[in-house]
């Protein structure tokens, strides 16, 4: 590791001089706390397909792919063509635009619950309207989330995210007490949870996916109790589908589930990798949104901002999904294998040191301690070696050029092949070689 | 005003039907409550100098100006030609950039409070993380805003924004006993009630010019004596400066009130029209923020999100500041007096039956009921006849070629001239002399 930080650190000097600059002018020199990983991030130049290059023209085929947003590679022709060409028409126009409904009829078309649709600037934007909206619906205040749920720096939501659980998230939140928490993947306890609040009950909000807090699937039993338990109480069964919604298919994963959300919110590959969030909901929930049929006693006052469905945004959005839409199961299909191929293969290589966690083309490795047999929740991911994760990604960006951001899952992009799968396998033999030395 | 509907709708017939098309998807047809105007608002096509112009080709003079967020104009070619090469690089790296450090060095010259600067994605986060900050470092829960006050949808500040101001805005939200609201411009009874919860006073929350609530400045005298307040009661002076900062001078308005403000938010002008938000603060303030220095049971864990700092919004960002920069005094020098002379113009031709509130390129127009004799906060502004100035807006966009968003104030651009308060003075007449007739 040490001779590591030595190589890094010699191939990223001006990466060092500029993130020196950037400390003086940013706290710990970033703008999203987890893009600072130690002894500091490389500095981006350019971005193209699987490459992020950095400004030491050092390569690095890249998995953290713009927070998973770009599902065709960094930089795809086609989304950039149209983006230059709406950026010479302008870019906004703060006003009504038609490319905003081109994207919608590709969401609503792909994802039923999109029975009406409103954009607005971020995915922490969007689920901090759908707890609104749950509020205003119910006339209750409790929200229910998951332990390690994430879904933004919303104040409404900003609880359990990271390990301890039972330890506030942040100095300043005022309202915590209207956020209750369940833990994933446990029916029985998360339904004695919502039962003794069932009265005040708003909403429960879910990941299908658990993202940040480790790329762990929700088993469908889970997800049709909750939601089954929600529609008997009357309270807003909703889906936080930023990371997952048209992930692993063209449309959302509670489709496969057989689900039926009330509200999903939408972000990250919907806009192509422009600022996007969505909330999509029925049509009887948004209208409660209308301040043409609500007065200011009745309303749901929620989005937009000055950014809400800027017609670039909506040009890239339309275009990403378009072309994914084009491409029909194959894209899917080649982006699933890479993944359930990289986790049979890192699986094997670590054998019991570690557990693969994910679905399709997203994946996480976890090294496990105590008596961990298996990833199911927030809490079982807290407890693995967060320290030998951080070490196994570090040694593949300083010797490999291979970008995960330190902790956190990979995505695979059109734009990746199995020859990356492979070079993935070399890596982590070299890492485990060198760790049983 | 039934001809000029008549004469919209026979020049924006593509406009409705894609608005018709947009309202199937889209709750009330848009994605900002205030984009809808009756009988239903023209879709854009693009955008260019000073015009707007719709899918029927038909080109206003657009006073909205992106919210006021394009102080060069609309699509101005200097951003155009940056952001079409940042395009060309990638727009989301999800890793550090440079851009982001060239934009800082900008800001951080022009706006003494910015010893250290968050990127985020809108106003809205921006505004939501400097109440968060607040509270975190006073350990306190109230925050003061003022009546009329915007900043943006979120939760912990959505209160008292639109008349009637003990009304809620919103079904859905449950702190509002944290937010108290002080009556702009009225310093005596404004510290009456700073003074009757001052023990639990975490900040206060003032626009120095209130933008939404109907372009009005604030005196010095009220800010120096709140920020005296809240100096002496240890509690945050915030300004939000979203619609001011840039918008008179190279800077933030609160320098020309020698103030001192703890928090500064800005938007708009800083990004050239693409997405952003931004928190300057105190270095002793900002370092709370630090995750690095803080662990989770001390931290204000704030920002950012999947889009903060993209290369694309720093780089239209600081792009705009440095040709701005670099026209010194002259563009100010312009759009200043282009506000400066619409108001007197405009003030001349409605004589007793208008108010003309504003500050440099900003103006906005009141028709006053009853005895309103003078605009100095928003509740004078609300009991202004909006349904006049909405009918004097729209008489415009129908038969002149001039855009406002019907019932908002306007804001002059690099690219307006004086021909434009020559059309908008032709405009005005012949409303007036047909109100007259």
């Amino acid at each position: 590791m040490k001779n590591s930080v030595k190589i890094y650190k010699e191939k990223t000097r001006k990466s060092f001089s500029i993130f020196e600059e950037s400390k003086k002018y940013h706290v710990n020199g970033v703008h999203h706390n987890i893009r600072f990983f130690k002894p500091y991030p490389f500095v981006t130049k350019s971005s193209y397909g699987k490459f992020l290059t950095d400004v030491d023209s050092n390569k690095y085929v890249d998995y953290w792919m713009g927070h998973w947003s770009l599902i065709l590679g960094h930089t795809a022709k086609i989304i950039k063509n149209k983006a230059i060409e709406q950026i010479k028409n302008g870019w906004m126009y703060g006003t009504s635009n038609q490319n905003a409904v081109l994207l919608s009829e590709k969401i609503s078309k792909a994802v039923p619950v999109a029975e009406k649709i409103r954009y607005v600037t971020s995915g922490t934007e969007a689920t901090m309207y759908s707890v609104r909206l749950a509020r205003a619906i119910t006339g209750r205040n409790v929200i229910a989330k998951i332990d390690g749920g994430w879904h933004g720096y919303t104040t409404d939501l900003l609880k359990t995210v990271n390990w301890p659980f039972n330890q506030s998230e942040s100095e300043g939140l005022t309202d915590e007490k209207n956020i209750i928490s369940l833990p994933y993947n446990d029916l029985e306890k998360s339904l004695s949870i919502l039962k003794s609040i069932k009265k005040n009950l708003a909403g429960i909000v879910i990941e299908p996916i658990l993202g940040g807090g480790g790329a762990i699937p929700a088993t469908k039993d889970y997800l049709k109790g909750i939601e089954e338990f929600a529609k008997k109480n009357n309270s807003l069964f909703i889906l936080d589908e930023i990371v997952t919604g048209f992930r692993f298919r063209y449309g959302c994963l509670y489709e496969t589930m057989k689900l039926d959300p009330d509200i999903v919110t939408l972000g990250k590959i919907v806009g192509g990798g422009f600022p996007i969030g969505v909330i999509c909901g029925k049509d009887e929930i948004m209208e409660h949104v209308n301040t043409s049929t609500h007065s200011k006693k009745t309303r749901t006052y929620i989005g937009g901002g000055t950014f809400s469905a800027n017609p670039l945004s909506m040009m890239a959005g339309y275009t990403n999904l378009d072309t994914i839409k084009k491409k029909g199961n194959s894209l899917y299909k080649k982006i699933n294998s890479l993944g359930d191929d990289t986790k049979k293969i890192i699986g094997r290589i670590f054998a019991d040191d570690a557990i693969i966690t994910g679905k399709g083309s997203l994946f996480m490795t976890h090294f496990p301690k105590d008596d961990i047999s298996q990833i199911t929740n927030a809490s079982d991911a807290s407890k693995c070696d967060s320290e030998k994760l951080y070490q196994y990604h570090f040694e593949m960006i300083a010797n490999d050029g291979i970008f995960f951001l330190p902790g956190k899952l990979g995505a695979f992009s059109d734009a990746h092949s199995q020859t990356d799968v492979k070079s993935m396998k070399s890596a982590t033999e070299r890492f485990v070689s060198k760790l049983r030395k």
